[in-house]
């Protein structure tokens, strides 16, 4: 077990409904590539965030940031790497590197933070609400 | 009061990110312009759709259908025709006309069939449950 | 060679993004979903369908329909079997049946119906302009 | 005519298919509704973007950003404030505040960065290639 939390990489392939009229994947379509991501990294960690949400633990958005820097066409296959960027009590964010895998090359980078809440959105802190979770976000796996 | 069920005129302007590499609004829109006339359908017969389901009263579909008579391009101005196609006692239809404003020409025409249930997805009779909202969509609008 | 069209099966995970209030898919993600599974299909016979819109040959939809029979939710593993159900001179159609990979059952199946056109979406009979794609369709995977 | 640029306001209602299972409009399309402000602004400064791109002369985004204040839910009135925040040679930014109409709240605001570019996306300067959409952008509005 190590203080390094893992970077988990999650590929997928682009959607033609993706693509706009300028050729290229939409942008609106990253922060759900984010998404992708970020369920992949709690699934890996051994916490899949449905199962979290199901015990009326929710981790909405309160900031997201996105840096464009090479277009996603349809059907390239895409890589999201993502990693915990933060974690304090109530609150955790993370980083993503969006990869062209034919290319390997970087295409987008961005971050999104979150709050731990109930389902009334009300904050909570996930250190006290839940430890496993917590302990398992802080090494980047369960423990 | 009448028997007749009215139409409820919608118009929405098409959005970039609705665009594909085609250059034409993505099929896949037209449900959510339905979802649009439909929502415009229940506010303007006196019970706005989002008041039904925070009664615990949800209205999934059971099937759709969708004919592509024009192409809808960016910034278009659609106007959406909504009406109840069929009314039973768990069951609601509607029929969807989509307009090109400027032309005038019909370019989409779909239905969309729906149960009524409750929040566990269970069917229910909205007669009994929610006269009030089965009478008016017999009338098309609030007696 | 045999005149039996293939089916392609596609796995994919339902995204947090296309839930809804509901807790469930949306229903304007099935026609996403059943083009995931057409580009597939595509790929699957030999002809990346990326390929053959930067040749100059567009496939729009003429029309869709789709049934729902269970919902699907955030996380679900789906498997969308596609199979050509019409293949004509300027259009083809497209079934599609869509599975709970963890349950086994049917959650949903639907149609697409195409035209194949150039870039001004003007109809082109496939057969004469690209005979190698129309013998691939017609047999259901590259000749 | 002023040197002050123009705050253009824009309303919409949240859609359905917007709200995920937390029972909020998704993150995801914030930029979506940025999109819509944007495509106004343009529209309300006499240059609606879809001739500004059948002229070949296209913005994509370079980055964006998003603050999330207050959740939207669904058929929430939304306004909207679109304003340039940076216009130099090749590039301009736009900021953006979202505000619920009958609460009178602020409850997301962001920005998106943009390059000119040609259809190949190669970056163009606006204002030697089209002076009077340089112009208007600078004063807000067309001159």
């Amino acid at each position: 077990m190590t203080e390094q939390t893992q970077k988990v990489e999650t590929e997928m392939v682009v959607r033609y409904a993706e693509t706009d009229q300028m050729g290229i994947a939409h942008h609106s379509n990253y922060p759900v590539w984010f998404e992708i991501g970020r369920t992949d990294f709690f699934k890996k960690i051994g916490f899949p965030y449905s199962q979290i949400e199901s015990m009326g633990i929710l981790l909405p958005l309160t900031d997201m940031k996105c840096k464009f820097i090479k277009p996603a066409k349809y059907e390239d296959t895409i890589v999201i790497e993502t990693q915990i960027s933060t974690l304090k009590h109530v609150r955790v964010g993370f980083h993503y590197d969006v990869y062209n895998k034919q290319m390997g090359t970087l295409i987008a980078s961005g971050e999104t933070n979150h709050g731990w809440t109930d389902r009334q959105l009300n904050p909570i802190g996930i250190e006290e609400k839940f430890p496993a979770l917590y302990e398992a976000l802080k090494h980047g796996h369960a423990t």
